[in-house]
């Protein structure tokens, strides 16, 4: 029988976490203090972040050990399968060979405990004993629920309100985990408080959840904060899936022509992408596609500039693509793709001609996922479905153009607790939405006075 | 690195399915007509299953080809991974060894499309066009629609109308795969409609739902009807997984001292069970528990008899473990062990001792499987938990008795898309609840001139 699914040994799983920042042409601008715009330290980073995460920042080291217990944990899901999607190829009738990385079995769904479990581990070798952090749709909170329970500490997610009401499966989830998860705003923080004397009823926003995770972080005896994408030690982490996929590749005599993940933050397409694009600086000749909704189009939009990681104004200014850190997006129903920012790794590489950004929109990222479970079987998360419909979109052109080329993407995440988005989908209530030019230059004002970065 | 998953590769994924009517030391008793109390024959059965799927009913040949478009499929998800407990050993200070096999990284979440593909493939290649089916919490139905979309057959589930409103993410599993989920009762058969004119309001229940699903087939052209449990071939194809962990556990020179599955009709414990129960035939000294819930003590309290599998009373007469097919259990959080009777070949094997069934109550389960996700990380089905209660009370005897066990269980499904449960559980609605002999007693008196089977 033709293999389907390439797996590895739990002895074949790399040992290391790829760091790109050594490999780099052109090298990374640093992070600003926002008041001073001078060279954020580690001293800067302490109150919130342990020293370890903080080194990994900022190293320049290639390869960074993975330690023996994060190892041991992410075992219990790791090394995950690279899946070959005949039934896919043979419903687009396609000559194209299209593989994906399954990192929807880990057990909070997507490819988010692989910095989750890191980031809880470093953390209580140094001392902390309970870790704040926001999240929006909820991937993330669970995600660090989850890697708190593995290690014992204690985890507090501010989620924002609107996610919290609407989507109580993820909160239940964390609860299982042992976590406490509030609706953001809330009266356990001073920037809370504010925000509810203003409006008792709030939605919420990622901006404030994150404000309040900081001020809570700041404020607690042995609290750290922890962020699930856009830092270079996040991305770092989430390389184990490409040294995987390579491992994987090279066992059947395969290299890919096209990579593509979808990019919210960044850190699950980064997280497959960095090892491929190593070997593009290096000389191979391939793409990588960074794949984002029309709606939020951080990417294929913005300019690059320094900004804040935040809406409320409390991180380094960041040297990114960005809409503005007080850009709002449309609620489309990837909560995980709605970010005014990205990863500045991912952006300088972009600069650099090694990656290439597209922007997809809604409706045609559903009809992939519906497609893709009803050929594969997974139901993928609405975030994954951008990068499935780049990955259909490329099996078409290989089909018109009769070219064989091999197409490698991260499925980051399975759809099982998202199905209310397949929802309103069915019933017809998503559009597709492109965001207008004059709004981008709108909240774009905000950052007139901000340093420059190098273009 | 001491290794936590064993995997098999897709080359050593048994090839076919192990009968166990090869093996019994008594011959199964057969099913009876319930007008003439005579034996039923493929005939009876051919207006709503597919003839190979007779004939796996009744064969007595030991092993049976699993034909390759269906092992092409499995590949979809299997072999699953048999995993080392080892965080939840450490936790409970257990010199007992713990394995368990992870049937919840199918795409529906659970083991049910391992009989769900081999149905639908086989009615595929006998001409059927669409599949009715009837589903309580879901589970079924979304594997069948699963498999439906594989094979390309229209497949129509009736759910059992509370479930369909207060579960709606296996409804909308269901319609990704393309399947059509109605509530019922239904106006759309004339079974569905008789129970709407009496209350239009019904909150439906499984029985009522058979009776649509099967009446739909038997009307409309081109249609069968699947079941997902409870019968003979059934239980043939879900012996894939103990065929699986029997082949693992050779490979690190392991053998089960206790297999442990939850059951309510009984296809995730024998799927697992069953080529233990074979070893253990031919003289090996195993323990092979049955868990069911004390609330519908099916096992554990109800008597062997003949009765229908349905509360409707389309089926034949079954010989098994019966708490009477008018029996209405309490609204336990495990819609999948709410079933009055047991699959016949489990019964035949408890009465020769072979299989011990155990009962146990709601908030064990519930706890054991909190402490399941805070040490394992996978979050169980409300099913699940109640082999994992019984998994953590032979651990802990293992260690009051000091004995290293081997104790193997199946993990017959993940939790995600069943959080309400969990949240219940949190909030404390759920109870324990034993059933008075009384009730029982009542229920059974409508078996009162049924034909009985030989003890």
């Amino acid at each position: 029988m033709v293999p389907k699914k390439i797996l590895l040994t739990e002895d074949e799983m790399p040992r290391q976490w790829y760091n790109i920042l050594a490999d780099m042409p052109t090298p990374m601008q640093p992070p600003l203090h926002p008041g001073t715009h001078q060279p954020v330290g580690p001293d800067d980073l302490a109150p919130i972040f342990p020293m370890p995460l903080i080194e990994q920042e900022v190293s320049q080291q290639r390869f960074i050990d993975i330690p023996e217990p994060v190892l041991e944990k992410y075992l219990i899901w790791r090394p995950s399968p690279l899946v070959r999607a005949y039934a896919l190829e043979e419903f687009l009738q396609t000559p194209a060979k299209i593989y994906f990385k399954n990192e929807g079995i880990s057990p909070a769904g997507s490819h988010k405990p692989n910095t989750a479990v890191p980031s809880a581990y470093y953390n209580k070798i140094s001392g902390t004993k309970r870790i704040a952090t926001e999240t929006g749709a909820g991937q993330w909170g669970s995600a660090l629920a989850f890697a708190g329970a593995l290690f014992g500490l204690e985890i507090k997610v501010y989620m924002v309100r609107i996610s919290y009401d609407q989507k109580p499966y993820r909160r239940l989830m964390m609860n299982t985990w042992g976590a406490t998860c509030i609706p953001s705003p809330s009266p356990d923080t001073k920037a809370g408080r504010t925000i509810l004397e203003q409006d008792p009823n709030s939605p919420g926003s990622l901006g404030i959840a994150i404000s309040e995770a900081i001020e809570d972080a700041v404020t607690t005896p042995n609290s750290k904060y922890s962020l699930g994408s856009v830092l270079n030690h996040v991305l770092l982490h989430q390389t184990i899936i490409g040294q995987e996929a390579q491992k994987q590749l090279q066992k059947i005599g395969e290299y890919p022509d096209i990579v593509i993940g979808c990019a919210g933050g960044g850190s699950n397409f980064a997280g497959l992408a960095l090892p491929f694009v190593r070997d593009k600086i290096a000389g191979k000749k391939i793409e990588v596609i960074a794949v984002e909704p029309a709606s939020c189009p951080t990417m294929t939009k913005g300019p690059f500039v320094y900004d804040f990681g935040d809406t409320v104004q409390m991180t380094p200014l960041l040297p990114m693509y960005s809409l503005g850190h007080t850009f709002m997006p449309a609620p489309i129903h990837a909560g995980g793709l709605r970010y005014h920012g990205m990863a500045p790794i991912v952006c300088q590489l972009i600069l650099d001609k090694l990656i290439e950004p597209r922007a997809v929109h809604q409706l045609e990222t559903f009809a992939a996922g519906v497609t893709w479970a009803r050929t594969e079987g997974h139901i993928p998360a609405p975030e994954t479905n951008h990068a499935l419909a780049v990955v259909i979109s490329e099996a078409k052109k290989c089909k018109e153009e009769g070219k064989a080329k091999t197409i490698l993407v991260n499925w980051s995440g399975h759809g099982l607790v998202d199905m209310m988005a397949y929802n309103a989908y069915f019933e017809g209530k998503l559009t597709d939405f492109e965001l207008p030019d004059e709004e981008i230059q709108k909240s774009l004002k905000a950052l007139a006075n901000f340093p420059k970065p190098k273009l």
